[in-house]
């Protein structure tokens, strides 16, 4: 049982600790995890598939603290999806309907409660925190605090998405596009750029760019011991095609 | 319960860890929670009263560790500041001096332990990290370890800074005014611009500039959408007014 | 007792949280630190030369996850090195061997084990982690776990190294070399430049390059309030001498 951390928040900013302070407040003993706090920043469908990707091997019962929210203090309402027994706690901006689109079983609710005192900027510390840090101590949240039955107002559906999604600290760019089943002798169409596939870095020469299943089991474009995103000149938002 | 890190050493870098791990092994059990690692370097009175804004909501028993100690090694004094219910620990050298002084109640004591071996440049392991875990775990420290009474040797007052002393990932700028009170109709000035009061990033077009009360109490410049420090030229020290 | 991270996975990265999962699940309450993330990638060299000078203060018992692995997914083996009492999971590409070479008593197995799912990228959370969690939680692996007796393919010997070997946020250029020992009075040679001994930063004008002993016992090049890395153009693998 863990609460895992996926935002924009900047992992060496002031934000992620003032989060934590909230949640070792009210679910001291439960671990906390931080899976990414450099999620693309104001683009809510990159940060939807790639939190897709990540979630898929926890296990029921994990808590999803998930904030992606340049609507931050606008009219967006706080919602909870349980998803294949996980749960995410979020704003209703899209960035949870790539996964509950996905899900076998899948249920969402509005968020009722509010708390004493409400930032305009950062309901990710002084609503979702207190939600998550509930929901992960208790197993659940009193009945009053959710809307009983909800749809997700934005939903980009769960399909893949064939677009750089995230660019790693290496220089390896992500897609929104799951390699399960794709053929092996396909070659990716990024750009100018027309890409083989490979198994693995070590396979390939050194400074070479291929495309390959990545250990989130999505397509991500790479170069052995250099940076793809700097050699290709790749950035989020980028398409890419097969061929 | 928790010990609450506030330093200069970098979220990023091979100092925070070797701290913890000495917290970890003399305070087994309690919280530790990164506040900022990366506290404006070299700019102490920047980083004083941006501690001050953070620390005002922690709980009462809470246990501050902080460095930003350009003089490491030199002649200024541990000191351990007891102030409405928190404890911080640091260099004598201002840093604690804007929370000391804006204290219902505080009292400020030198530290006179100390450790069997202290580096030349790392007192925030050596001397500070040992300070604060037996702080943290006993709830109070030996007398011997401190000096019966003392004052800071350096003072920043506890009136606002009416500069950015903050620049976060996002770009948004915060300075060291206390937002709480200020006229909404009033413009912020900085360099040549002049900005309008928004209430949030929300209510106002994307790509413009505005002042707001920012999570921490503050006023912040911010841009919907944008970097603020981008956009109109802005970093650390930079002076505000109001008109 | 707790689990050290060393590893090039990047701190802000999404590599950590996938890591931190897996030993949370299998050693849970066992402690887990970040020492550091962000080790030089691709230079499995200058990490080794960091990872002895950091590891060298811990305890007995401690369990170290290393990994700085361009060639993963290739031919070469995962090893356990226990040296001097403290126990290093990682791959043998040379990374464990200067921590082995300088133990007073060293002994290293290979890896049998195999994780159910292997990911050809990321070997850090699907086999080092279960194997790093394994050691804490129980204090030992199981024997058929490992071969019973093995040597490290990969031997960069336990001397110094006069390079280099990490740029810290400071811009501090830390070296491969051990400060015990060396005559003060000697200058540090690197690249054009001559650079006089200091004790600390406090004891040198504002701006002067200095070398001194830092806080793990390697000879450092500093700048007081300044980045030396920008100052005198330095970066990792730049050799240096002393005259």
């Amino acid at each position: 049982m863990a609460i895992l951390l996926f935002t924009d928040f900047g992992s060496g900013d002031i934000y992620v600790g003032q989060v934590k302070a909230v949640l070792q407040g009210l679910a001291p003993g439960i671990a906390v995890i931080d899976l990414l706090h450099d999620a693309p920043a104001f683009n809510v469908r990159a940060g939807a598939h790639l939190l897709a990707a990540l979630a898929d091997r926890f296990a029921p019962g994990s808590v999803f603290l998930t904030v992606v929210d340049p609507g931050v203090g606008g009219a967006r309402s706080a919602v909870v999806v349980h998803a294949d027994g996980r749960y995410y706690v979020g704003p209703d901006n899209g960035l949870l309907s790539v996964v509950a689109a996905r899900a076998r079983k899948s249920d969402c609710r509005c968020v009722l409660w509010q708390p004493p005192q409400l930032s305009a900027s950062f309901h990710g510390r002084d609503l979702f925190a207190p939600v998550a840090a509930t929901l992960a101590a208790q197993g659940g949240l009193p009945e009053d605090w959710l809307v009983p039955s909800s749809v997700l107002k934005v939903e980009f559906g769960g399909d893949d998405l064939p677009e750089i999604i995230y660019v790693d600290h290496y220089g390896n760019a992500h897609t929104g596009v799951r390699a399960r089943g794709l053929a092996r002798a396909a070659s990716l169409v990024v750009g100018a750029h027309r890409l083989p596939y490979g198994r693995v870095f070590s396979e390939v020469a050194e400074g070479e760019a291929f495309w390959y299943e990545n250990s989130q089991g999505l397509v991500e474009i790479a170069v052995n011991c250099g940076s793809a995103a700097q050699l290709l000149g790749l950035k989020i938002g980028d398409e890419v095609a097969w061929r």
